[in-house]
Order: structure tokens, then sequence, then C-alpha cells
């Protein structure tokens, strides 16, 4: 049985971690890992660890843990296969606290693999050894500047998003694509890999109590002692939203799961009930995940799901307008005043509705018209969100910061989300300006349909927290 | 009554068309219009109409239409909502072929617009004119250099793709997106906006006959005239794929579609039973439909729906086989010896699968371990097509294109897609280089799901084109 809470200071923020493989050969595993430690700024003890050398990349190396005095708090096991027992021995004799594990072939390769990750194990867990991994990419703590990867990353942004994930590709290739396209950061990573030990829910309990995390971001292929994780799920929720995305939901997709990374999919119907129970919010792909996981970090919750959008176009509005009541919200009835003044100052004689749709105005005075719709829209009182779809045309091309400020200004307990499609130089420009005042944006041929749905992530929240806090 | 085919050639090919709103002054739509055909090349006569010049943009001006002595292919209109009526009665005596109308202000309005509309249409009709709008963005056929719009363009790509779309979206920002983000290009985009007159159908069949057209599209908020667009639609998609976005889904969606285009959305379900049966394949979102008409446009029709995939991730591996079966596929059952020899080549006591998970030979020669991963797999004889998702990362990059012409010269007629995510720097290195050689890219976060939902979208097609050839 999982002890219902594990202490992982010194795994998360360890005094002193010792890397085995570490090597000074550039391209190894051991090499990317300590390189990638130290150019990164982490300021606690690393011992490299390899019987062949006396130094490594400047730091004295050691034969193996065993070999150091004091206790260390993380090991991180980079060596082959056949290896890794004798190293989790060597550890649990220099009373270690944590391990983890970046070796592949264990329970995900089939029986044999199984059998080893069992045995390593019962002989971490005998020795008062806690386990990551195995099959895990690495792990990243950004708080104290630590950031441990067999994928080498030459920047990587802090910020107030938490992830567990039950793949490298989270630590791996998602967050290379998030540190390039977005504006928000992964201050921490954590690749659980087989999970043969460590599961989900002592890091969930980590984030909730964590001040740098905003929202948690959790991808599963399995589920692993679940009453356990849901349990956790529950109370965790309450503090930090949770995104989940749990993929391997068909039969095929959880035989590629199994052969992955050693996970039974489990009936994924019942998952969904169940995520609903315990407070988690689904994401359906990866995209979503991360756009949700964005509009969480910046925006606050709604009171309710009364949505106003602004449009430039005709056909976004009608693309949100068929999303919103999908995912929670419903078109809020703005108040005549809200559409005679709309109507009066930027559109004479062209009806306003929600969605206010102000393509009419396009080429007159773009700054003028969007700031009077977005403010006008925004400050109604039956009005508790507001997404703004932009056509990122040069007529309409203006100090987008402005107008948005000047929205957020009048109503700063409203979220806002924005979406743009058009000339990419444009969207690019009105997506830096946007998301650096804080406005989650999506831009591209899919924006509408992005905002609407992360503007739904948070209106769902919104609606968890009330029923949770009323029951 | 709609006739069953009318000649646009007059209008798709014309070889005079009249600007009526012409002006000289920048920014004016009437500028925008004549100096966008001029600058793209048009090569038939262009007569600008405004009673105040005598020239306009070194061309010679006329008062009105029906001072142009030979009658005129095309009038493009794009003066006030009140001048409209005297124009289509000059354009009348002028014995004009077709009228576009980009002014707005009639269905989309309410009862006095609509009935404005009626007028109109029935003045053009008993004058033995067709009539494009109102409430049109514009249309392009880049065939013949003939691109108006109250949008400007500095570019427009010619391509295999046309469009026909209700809404200014698709010849507006929609149009600029593709031309910015995508190597494919839209020959002909055509937006019909409330169609008082010509409808889809005749465009449809323009396109089904019309040599440079590969694929379709189709947007629509609402159906007019169903059942002879489903006619014609079973006949065309026989020859050409057609991909329907309809909008408008929801109930509030339709609202918001009656005060854009004045359309009437209708129910969706049946919407959605008669597009199947027409042959239609109907994408969910516009990027969806970007991204199933470059598929269409790059890409043979695969024999069936049984599919390799290669993966660098095993998450998107699972990502994939998730959704495969929900589009239409299944994955293939590879022979023994496909898996023994990727096994023996690229990794030696790993075992591989469909999809073949190759993250274990991550920084060893990727060039050769894709290469060998992908020509293998498509060689398979019971793979029909083949899905591959990389990792964007250092340790991963290699000269792609190569990696996949080699797929594709060993089996040219299963149709590839490829995935990317990662670093933003490789994500477009790959991009360029495999669109470049024709196989569609899709990059990003969900760029797993894109990739096998554009293969569904191309199987779905495959498995219309056999039951109506038996049928």
């Amino acid at each position: 049985m999982e002890p219902s809470t594990v202490d992982l200071r010194a795994l998360m923020e360890p005094s002193s971690v010792a890397v085995v493989g570490a090597s000074s050969t550039p391209g190894k595993t051991g090499y990317i890992i300590l390189k990638g430690m130290m150019d990164h700024g982490y300021k606690g003890r690393i011992y490299p660890i390899n019987p062949k050398e006396s130094e490594i990349l400047g730091l004295r190396a050691f034969q193996n843990v065993n070999a150091i005095s004091d206790p260390v708090d993380l090991v991180v096991i980079a060596v082959p296969f056949r290896g890794v027992k004798d190293v989790i021995k060597d550890s649990v004799e220099n009373r270690a606290k944590f391990g983890l594990i970046v070796t592949a072939g264990f329970s995900e390769i089939g029986d044999l693999g199984a059998n080893e990750e069992r045995e390593i194990t019962e002989i971490a867990r005998n020795g008062g050894m806690r386990l990551l991994g195995p099959n895990s990419i690495g792990m990243v703590n950004k708080s104290v500047d630590l950031v441990i990867s067999i994928v080498p990353f030459k920047t990587w942004k802090n910020g107030g998003i938490s992830v567990v994930a039950q793949t490298g590709i989270f630590a791996g290739a998602l967050a290379a694509n998030v540190i390039d396209t977005q504006n928000v950061g992964l201050g921490k990573s954590i690749d659980i890999g087989n999970r043969c030990d460590l599961t989900e829910q002592p890091l969930l309990e980590y984030f909730a109590e964590d001040e740098h995390t905003n929202v948690v971001g959790l991808h599963m292929e399995g589920i692993r002692e679940g009453r356990s994780l849901l349990e956790a799920s529950k109370k965790v929720s309450l503090k930090k939203p949770i995104v989940v995305l749990k993929t391997g939901r068909s039969e095929v997709g959880a035989k590629a799961a199994a052969s992955h990374t050693g996970s039974l999919a489990g009936d994924d119907i019942v998952a969904d009930a169940a995520f609903r129970q315990a407070g988690l919010i689904r994401a359906n792909t990866l995209q979503e995940m991360i756009d949700w996981l964005k509009v969480f970090d910046y925006q606050p919750t709604p009171k309710s799901g009364r949505v106003g959008i602004v449009t430039l176009s005709g056909a976004l509005g009608v693309i949100a307008s068929d999303m919103a009541s999908n995912v929670g919200m419903k078109l809020a009835e703005i108040e005549d005043s809200t559409k005679n003044e709309i109507q009066k100052e930027i559109m004479p004689a062209w009806p306003v509705r929600n969605p206010a749709d102000i393509w009419v105005s396009l080429g007159l005075e773009p700054e003028r018209s969007h700031r009077i719709a977005l403010k006008k829209m925004i400050e109604d009182p039956n009005v508790d969100s507001l997404i703004v779809l932009l056509l990122a045309l040069q007529p309409a091309r203006c100090d987008m910061a402005k107008v948005f400020k000047e929205a957020v200004d009048a109503a700063p307990s409203k979220p806002i989300v924005a979406g743009m499609m058009g000339a990419k130089e444009i969207e690019q420009e009105w997506f830096d300006a946007l998301e650096g005042i804080g406005i989650p944006s999506y831009k591209g041929s899919d924006c509408a349909e992005r905002a609407t749905s992360a503007m739904g992530a948070l209106t769902t929240y919104g609606s968890i927290l009330q029923s949770k806090r009323q029951s």
C-alpha cells in the first residue's frame, strides 16, 4: 500500500545529486544529464559516478554511490539495464533518499523486464529509498534550477505550470515546443515513467502546497492505484486546478500504451466519470492540455458560464457560439444599453448581438472600434467572461495590447481570452503583445475553437469549485 | 428553380470585368479591388466605373456600366447599399453576364435587407444576368490571375485546392493564413456570400471539370436548395474529393449564422447523414479542413484502411492508435519479417510492433534508423498507408527529405503523412523539407492527432469511391 503522503522535498529540492553513468563524452546520456545540470545552474552538490574516471567536466568523480561519505538526496541512474540493480544496492548502502531511473527496458518490454523492475523496487523500498521511473526521461524543478534530462535543453523557462507525466514526451518534445512557442513556463516537469514505486499522488500533493505552482498538468497512459489517486486529486483540486490528459483510450491505443510504459489503460468511460468526480478537468489532446494550462496560469475563474463574444469575423463567431454550449458556457444575454452603445459608436444602422460581429467596422479606426466593443461587452453585468476573435489583416492592425488593457482594467475579475487568424506576421505581433499582458492567445485556423475550449475549461473549474465548496 | 447546370466560364474566366465603385483613393474598397486585380496580373479588359472620374490608376474610367459598348462578362459591385439596384439595372442594360456584389446590408441584416435582396435578384434574373453574393468578400481564380478581393493580398499562391465558401473568412483571413503557413495553394477561392442567386452547386460542377482542381473545399453556414446540392455532390465527388465544413451546428451557433449570412442552419444530424450519402467528407473545424485539403492535394488514396505507424515517441504512437479506429482505419497486422528486420537493424533486443516505437534508437544514427523503419513498414504487404511521428529534437536531426524519399520510392501508391513536435526550428526545418517533396506535414503539439485525422479522411474517401463504383 502507498502511504497517503511521502515527503518529496529531498527529491524535488535535493541538496546533493549523484549521477551514475556520468561521462565526459559529448552525446552520451550520462554527459547530457551532467552537463545539463551544470549549465542550468543547479546549486547543490553534484557527484559524478563512473568507475573509470577520477574527474568529469571538472568535478571529482566517484567509483560508486557508496563511495560518497554522506547520504545523497537523489541518485540519477543512467547505466545500462544490467547495471541498474547494483547501483540500487550501492545507493541503499549510501542511505540515499531517492533514485531516478532513466534506464529503459523494464516492464514496458515484457515479463523479463517486469520481474527485474519488481526486484529493484523491493531492494530500494527495503533499504528505505524511494524510486522514480524506470524509463523516465528526467525531472525539472526550475525553482531550484534543477534540470535533469536525457534530452538536452539550451533554455528552460520558469513559470506557474507544474506537470507530472507518465512519458518523456512532456519533459522532452512537448517541453521544447512549449519553450519555443509559448510565453508561459513549466516550473516543474516530472516524468514518472513506469511508476515502479512513486506514482502521481505524492507529486500532486507536493504541487498543492508549492507556492510557485498555479496549475497542475497530469498525463497518464494508464491508471495505477486509482482510488488513492482520485482521493488525493479531490483534495488537491480545491487548491490548484488539475488538467488531466489520459491517452490509451481505445483498445488499440491501450495495447500501444502497454508496450510503451507498461500501463494497463482501463475502461475509458469509467475513467471519465471518476475524473469528473475527483474534480479533474480532462483534456482530449496535448494541444488542448497546453491551451488550458495556459488559461489557468494567466486568468481568474469566471463567476459563471455567461460568455460574451466580440469578433471581427462572423464565421468565427458562429464557430465559437457552436462550441460554447458544449463546453459548459452559454451566450450571455446582453443588455440593450450595451447593444445600443456599441452600435451608436462604431457601426450605426448595424444590429449588435452577442456575438458582437464588428466586421463592418473593418478599416475604420480599428483601435477605436475594438476598444469600444471589448469594453462595453465586458462591462455588461450579464457577461462573466469574454472571448475576442481577431482577424489578423492589415486594415485591422492597431495597438491590441492597449485595446485589451482597457478591457482588463474595466473588469479585472472577468477572464479574457483571444483568438487571431490571418497574416502570420500580424498574428504573431498580436500574440506576443497580448500574451505579454497575460491574455491567453491562440493563433491560426483553429483559434476560435481553441479560445472557446480554453474558456470552457476555466468555466468548468469555476463550477467544480462552487459545487465542492457547497458540499 | 435552379437549372441543373449554369455555364460559369464568363464568371470564372471573364474576358472583361467592370469594377463599379472603383476609386483612386488608397484604403477605399473600390481602390483595393481594382489595385489588387492589376497587381495580380489579370489579363482581361478592366473597366473602372465611377461617375466622378475619367481615369483611375491609369485606366480610362466610365460613368456607368451601360456606357461600355460591349457586354461585360463580370460586373463587380462595390457601391453603398442604396446604389446597388441602379448598378444592376445598368448592368442588365449592358447585357452583362455576371454580377459579383460585395456590398453588405442585405438578408443578413433583417427583413428590409432581405426585401431589397429579392428585388435586385429578380431584376438581374429577368435581365439574363446571374449574381454572386451579396455580402461577398470576393473571388479568386489564379488560373487566369484573377484576384478580386476587398481584403488586400500581396501574394496569392496557385495550387490544386478550390474552395467555395459562404463567408469571407476563406477568401480573407483563412486564405492569408494558408498563404503564409502552408506550401499548398488555393487555385480558386469563391465567397458566395448570401447566395441570392448562384449557390454552391454550379461551382462544384465547374470544379469537377477543371483540370487544375485536385480537391474541393466547401464551407457552409446553412444549406440552401439542399436536394440539388446533394445530387450534384454525388456526381462531383466521384471525380474530385469534396471536404465540407458546415458551421452553425448548435442552436446558438445557428442563430449567429442567421445574423451573419442570413442562413437557416437546419438540423445538424440530418445534414451529417445527407453529407455522407452524397460522398462529402465532413471536417469539424477550419484547421481540419485545411489539413485534409492538403492531404488530398498531395497524396494518393489508400487501397484500404490498414495503417502502419512509425514513431520516435511512444506517447504519440498511443495517441495515433487511439484515434485511428475512430477515423476509419485499423492498425495493420505487420509481418514477422518486418518486425524482425527493423529490430535486427536498429534496435536489437527491443520488440517491434505497430506502432513501431523506435525511441531507443534516439541519438544513434537517426537517418539510418528512420530510413530503415519507414522503408520496412511501408513495404509490408499488409500496410496500406503510413503515418510517421517525429520528435524534433537535436539528437534525431537528420536529412528527413532523403529518409522519406526512399519510403515514397519503395511504395509510391501508398500515402504517407508526417507529424513533428519539439524544438520550433527543427519542426520548421522538417516541415519545409517534407512538404517540399509532397509529404503533408503537421507540426506542433497536436501533430499526432492531425496527421491521423488527415490519413483517416483520405481513407474515408477511398472507401466512398469503392462503394460508389460498386453501386
